[in-house]
């Protein structure tokens, strides 16, 4: 069955808020197997959602109205739809006596425009509001069901839980829901990931493939139609273990985290700890690490040494490594392992990473906008250092080069935990 | 005018991700006059996409999209557009080589299909990404005007401003063209900041006023409509000047920019220096500062002390502050003017910012999410510490204690200024 969102409210169109509530639904009817073909934002105008409900009829078996239930007179989804198909507008009584007790509990005057919440199409079946007034309506007309939820999504919310997903169960003639896994990646663009698995996202059918890329990072969706999670499992799993024979070294997770999400896990699990010594990143790492929750556990803290006097001062890094004519400068391989020893000692952790570079935009030191050091001491260990050469703006350098010392830090706790 | 905007992305269908592309372009519509009428979502599916034109094109005079530019198989937007209309596709070779030289910088691979993100609908004008591979297009066809956009916000942003707007302003037959100013505050809400100017804001007719919030700032944005900037600056000038009166405690710009792009600025024009101790921010404030171009001028740098060890050994605050039974602990006033001393001390710099609190989730030391600390060491002055008690998830939290770090130095900097 195809469905399709109708967001009815012209501060949509106008830009004052987002549309948070047709990504609510849409995650909703993806996980009961319900397939969004098209998402329609309108305002309050009747010619306008009249056409629109024109269209959708056309195209979706499942019309899901969100707004323009409330008291005013923009509020217009129930009276067109009453309209196109000549019924009439009833009086649902058990909301009535919601509304006006609910006026009479708080001492205030109840207005004429306050019954219009109460309006439901004849032949419908009402959705209880249990956070609001407007009560919704849940009717099927020429095989097509429509769906009225209100706009405020404290009220939607409960509504389609409560109300709206026994409706729909009942109505729905696919029994076979869908399920996804998130495979998370990171140490690869997205042309190249998807080149390594173009012949499994051609060949597919069930389980479908989607690869797609935000903030650094990349993500494949796999999706299957399954009756349990269990079944789901066992139809995903030849796909997803080819995908890992081929790309193992970037897939850090088979959920929606981030990468610095499971170096948290990894470290606090075996009470091993990180300090993190930050030149041209500033800070953006640890500030990355400390979005999750309980990184306190494994992240000691760092030094953001955006100063060579600081990273002399703090971090031990020797002066005719910074400045003199001939010292490989502040972004060189030389300083990103002086800074990462340097922080492992200071801080006394099991870890450290460092980072020197030029975020941009222009160059300094001679040395071109992008180019960036990650250096990894590790206790007992030979210290590391990889340059990259990054591109994009300043925001962009500082974000890859944070998830390209994540990518560096994770891949060596996994090979250490494959020994 | 009448426009619709088409975002493309089967992610938006699944609900995995929310459209802010659609309200960002909607605010951007409504602020030049072009009235969005509808706002579409469709997949990445050729059949469906060019339904969602063959419907725009009967009701809208611009369409804007945004999506499917990217390298992969699914990004589909230019190749239905150019199918529809019989036009050729062609290899934009400024944006080709663009690739190529990225590709080569990084000693990167590159694949076949990232030569996608360079084509070209013939006869269109190229809308150079400047953040991106995928270069955007406009045109006219039978008198409806197409843009086409990427779809990741840090694309397409930059895109509409530089290129599509002037773009649309060639073809909108505006006579009298609108110019805006925002001005921005700080240290205070959005509920607030429209308190103290509701009556401007009701009593608007040109210049108008619009106030909206967004990460931890508020902005009113004054619009009117003029010949010549010059006109435009002497028409928006009361109503600023009399919104100064009222909140010049709060108002730290007159253009889009961060307060900490302020604090930069301010403090490198007088030589003076900024480190910063952060705590519960874990490196936010400096990943803040360090996106600010030339922040190297003003900023040293700072020490990431999430851990009591590190508060105590790389900043000298006392054990006895931090732990025991009567200790005031690592959240409190006391550590905060440790932390701020310890900072300026050790860097040696003009000033020096601290932070700490509890980011949630759940309280920390016995003490509630959200309460924080932030100090002002001021080299030759006393220290100054505030408490906040702030609302929100970890997330929010964090920023909000950035952004009322930067409100109290913006605030110090000033009263000095005017000594």
């Amino acid at each position: 069955m195809k469905a399709e969102i109708i967001a009815v409210g012209t501060e949509l169109l106008l830009g004052q808020i987002v549309n948070t509530n047709a990504q609510y639904i849409a995650q909703e009817c993806a996980h009961m197997g319900l397939s969004v073909h098209f998402q329609t934002v309108v305002g309050d105008n009747p010619e306008r959602i009249r056409s629109a409900v024109e269209i959708a009829r056309g195209r979706a078996d499942v019309v899901i109205f969100t707004g323009g239930l409330g008291p005013t007179q923009d509020d217009l989804t129930k009276d067109v739809l009453a309209q196109m198909y000549g019924r009439k507008m009833l009086i649902h009584e058990p909301s009535m006596d919601a509304i006006r007790s609910l006026f009479s509990n708080r001492g205030a005057h109840m207005v004429e425009s306050n019954i219009r919440q109460a309006n439901w199409i004849e032949g419908s079946d009402p959705l209880k509001n249990e956070t609001g007034l407007a009560v919704g309506n849940a009717l099927t007309i020429e095989g097509i069901h429509y769906i009225l939820l209100p706009g405020p999504p404290k009220e939607m919310k409960p509504m389609f839980k409560n109300e709206v997903l026994p409706w729909l169960h009942g109505v729905m003639k696919v029994p076979v829901p869908l399920h996804s896994k998130m495979l998370k990646f990171a140490g690869i663009g997205e042309s190249n990931l998807e080149h390594a698995i173009l012949d499994l996202i051609d060949g597919q059918t069930d389980p479908t493939l989607a690869p797609y890329a935000k903030e650094g990072e990349v993500t494949v969706r796999v999706t299957t139609r399954a009756l349990s999670i269990q079944e789901a499992e066992l139809k995903m799993m030849p796909v997803t273990e080819e995908i890992y024979r081929r790309l193992g070294a970037h897939l850090y997770a088979e959920r929606d985290i981030p990468i610095e999400a499971v170096i948290i896990e990894d470290l606090a699990k075996s009470k091993r700890t990180l300090a993190v010594a930050e030149s041209c990143t500033g800070g953006g790492i640890g500030d990355k690490l400390t979005m999750v929750p309980g990184s306190g556990d494994a992240y000691l803290g760092g030094i953001v040494c955006y100063s060579n006097d600081l990273k002399h001062k703090l971090l031990g890094v020797p002066m005719d490594i910074l400045e003199g004519e001939n010292a490989p400068g502040a972004v060189s391989s030389e300083a990103a392992i002086s800074m990462a020893e340097g922080m492992l000692s200071t801080a006394e952790s099991d870890y450290a990473l460092s980072v020197t570079g030029v975020a941009g935009p222009g160059s300094s030191e001679g040395k071109p906008a992008g180019l960036v050091y990650i250096g990894l001491a590790v206790r007992g260990r030979e210290t590391v250092v990889r340059e990259l050469q990054l591109s994009g703006n300043r925001e962009s350098v500082k974000l890859r080069a944070a998830k390209s010392a994540f990518y560096m830090l994770w891949r060596s706790l996994q090979e250490e935990s494959m020994k």
